[in-house]
């Protein structure tokens, strides 16, 4: 594991701060009226890289003033790389380039972050052990819990991408078809078992037309957020079969607005589980392609106060991002750059580790304990923010927060 | 019904010619290595829009030297008419455009057709009553062949917009994760039982990011194309369960060039199959929402001689798109201009009028006679040829055909 490299931007030296020089995040943000700039956060400041490229300090084909990071993304890992030393050896303690970029940091909470990159499109898979565990014995009973293909395939679905947003835009509760087990027709309401997801995103930096080796997909991936997969369970469980799932899981998902760069993750890389049956030869990894990746969720009541509701590891996983995109072009299936995979709902083996309400709650059945309250599903005015963070030697590779709040029902 | 409209490009007024003046399509082609170029066909030509933009002869604020459609969609529905009414006036017999049009028109048989819109996100349905009682007669038994919220929702799931391509694209057979009733273990190989699937596809012409009604759903669909839905069974059979299909439909989707717009096909509405319960409100049409489209699919192998396997209409359809696509925004699901609404495998009563092999082979256990041979599922160098018409009096409102041959394995 590798040490902080400390910076002449002090905060960024503080172990507690989610940005330190090892991290160099990839995002976008506005002030006041302005159009979306790309940019870094370094400490607590973000560094305009849209001004940087502007001013001809670095230059990367004008692709940082594009707005989003897709344009910088196909210039490919050497140009990846290329960024962050270039950035690593500016924003080095003792280097001495204080008087040129300091017109260009602005504090972090002077700004409002944006969508960092525009999503192609946007997969979601069903990879942690765990979770397809408890959900399972919760639908089909504990003998039956784990679908026969499970241990075979990364299973995903496609999802929609028109309905990702970036952290803090309010998600509404959806309305949906509903019909509970003792109802004889449906009836069209708002969703009353609306739920999170914990899960992390791989953001596709390459394009591909054709079979992609487990190898070479763990390269084609820019980076990963935090994301959060809103679901509504009851208009899941009744659309859901034979086709999957599809309005339950296209009102919103909330991502973090950082970009982590596999670059800043590499030392915090560590093996999947062992594998209970052998896969097959286009899924099997040359090395460790999980992190040690610490993950929190905390939910606050409206007007009220913060409770973590679980605590995790995205280790967790059966498989990981790079196994699912192999998967994803088994069949020839073209990848975009900006396709979005989401990891499948994240869960420790602990009670307090798992990644949903509905595996918290137990269907609904055993309402967690929070603040001043319980909570079986969420409520109108809840605020979920997730974390997460790798642990360095004395320092933390962060993820910035991914906060969404649910509001009422959106009227006609 | 209306009537033929007259046009001065003499073969248009042939009454098997597919682009009538009542027709108007919207497509884009390239010549040589030119780029793609936005037009229209008129009988037996192409008319170049992107030149009569360029020479000011028409104004759309340049959306139509674009190469796709997706700006000029932008624009709305009053300026689809306007260009309609536009062309109508410029190619109506006896209008005096000949001269100013003549160097535009070129011979549909020397261009390539390109696709005609950039997708952005493409959804595929399951709405035809047949298609899935028969599909799930032969999954799950007679007694539960329709699943039990299909009477109440158009069931539909996110496909792969990457995987969408234009007539006359080849199209490999995918490789996938296989497992056969008498395998203990999957295997990686080439799908055994790749088959196509006869759907329309409705284009969106408009954004939305709310609930649509079915009304408000109609007018946003800007047209529709013929949309081959390619799906290799053997791996759709091993995957699906419990999220649905993915890499099974993902190697590739075959749209014809041309979308036929919702202005050509307004004579041809038709009202729904009755309804066997009744729809919720919000599924509910004011009006005759499908079209009366007879569909047909030809097949010809490689080095032999076509034979057209099915025969349906698109009014066999228990949902219409405009009832799709409001079910599509009912959770909130924001929509984009160019998304791609597939369907659902169009078939009808009879055996002859099924629109996949699926179904035409019932499971593959009853292989149906071609010219020279049978077929189960497809074989390598088949040829599939889709085709649809609206039928007026003494014209027709063809769609041009969407062409697709399977070629073997591709290699990595």
């Amino acid at each position: 594991m590798t040490d902080l490299i400390p910076s002449w931007v002090s905060y960024a030296n503080d172990p507690q701060c989610d940005f330190p020089l090892n991290n160099l995040p990839c995002g976008a943000f506005v002030q006041a009226d302005s159009t979306s700039r790309c940019c870094t956060a370094i400490g607590d400041q973000v560094l305009d890289l849209h001004a940087l490229e502007e001013r001809g300090i670095i230059t990367f084909g004008g692709t940082l003033r594009t707005g989003a990071w897709n344009a910088f993304m196909a210039l490919g890992q050497s140009e990846w790389l290329r960024l962050r030393h270039q950035l690593m050896s500016m924003l080095r303690e003792g280097a001495d380039t204080g008087d040129q970029l300091s017109p260009h940091l602005v504090p972090l909470e002077n700004v409002r972050m944006t969508m960092p990159f525009e999503v192609a499109e946007y997969t979601d898979f069903y990879a942690g052990r765990h979770h397809a565990t408890n959900v399972g014995t919760m639908f089909r009973g504990a003998e039956n819990a784990l679908p026969s293909n499970w241990l075979h395939i990364p299973i995903g679905y496609n999802g929609r991408a028109s309905s990702v947003v970036v952290s803090g835009t309010p998600v509404h509760r959806p309305m949906g078809q509903l019909k509970g087990p003792q109802d004889e027709v449906p009836h069209f309401g708002p969703a009353q078992r609306f739920d999170m997801e914990l899960e992390m995103g791989a953001v596709v930096g390459q394009a591909s037309s054709g079979r992609l080796s487990v190898d070479q997909a763990f390269k084609n991936i820019f980076g990963y957020v935090l994301l959060n997969d809103w679901s509504a369970r009851d208009i899941q469980g009744w659309e859901y079969q034979p086709l999957g799932p599809f309005q339950s899981k296209a009102s919103a998902t909330s991502i973090s607005p950082w970009i982590i760069t596999t670059s800043a993750l590499e030392p915090f890389r560590v093996p999947a589980p062992e594998r209970e049956v052998p896969l097959l030869p286009y899924l099997r990894e040359s090395g460790p392609m999980l992190y040690d990746i610490a993950l929190e969720v905390g939910l606050t009541p409206q007007d009220g106060r913060e409770t973590v509701i679980t605590r995790t590891n995205y280790r967790e996983m059966y498989y990981s991002s790079a196994q699912q995109l192999a998967h994803h072009t088994s069949s020839g299936c073209p990848m975009r750059i900006g396709d979005l995979l989401g990891s499948g709902t994240i869960s420790g083996a602990g009670k307090n580790e798992r990644g949903s309400l509905l595996e918290l709650s137990w269907g609904g059945n055993e309402p967690i304990a929070i603040e001043g309250g319980a909570r079986a599903f969420l409520q109108d005015g809840d605020t979920l923010v997730l974390r997460g963070h790798a642990q360095g030697r004395g320092f933390r590779i962060g993820f910035g927060a991914c906060v969404g709040q649910v509001l009422p029902v959106q009227q006609d």
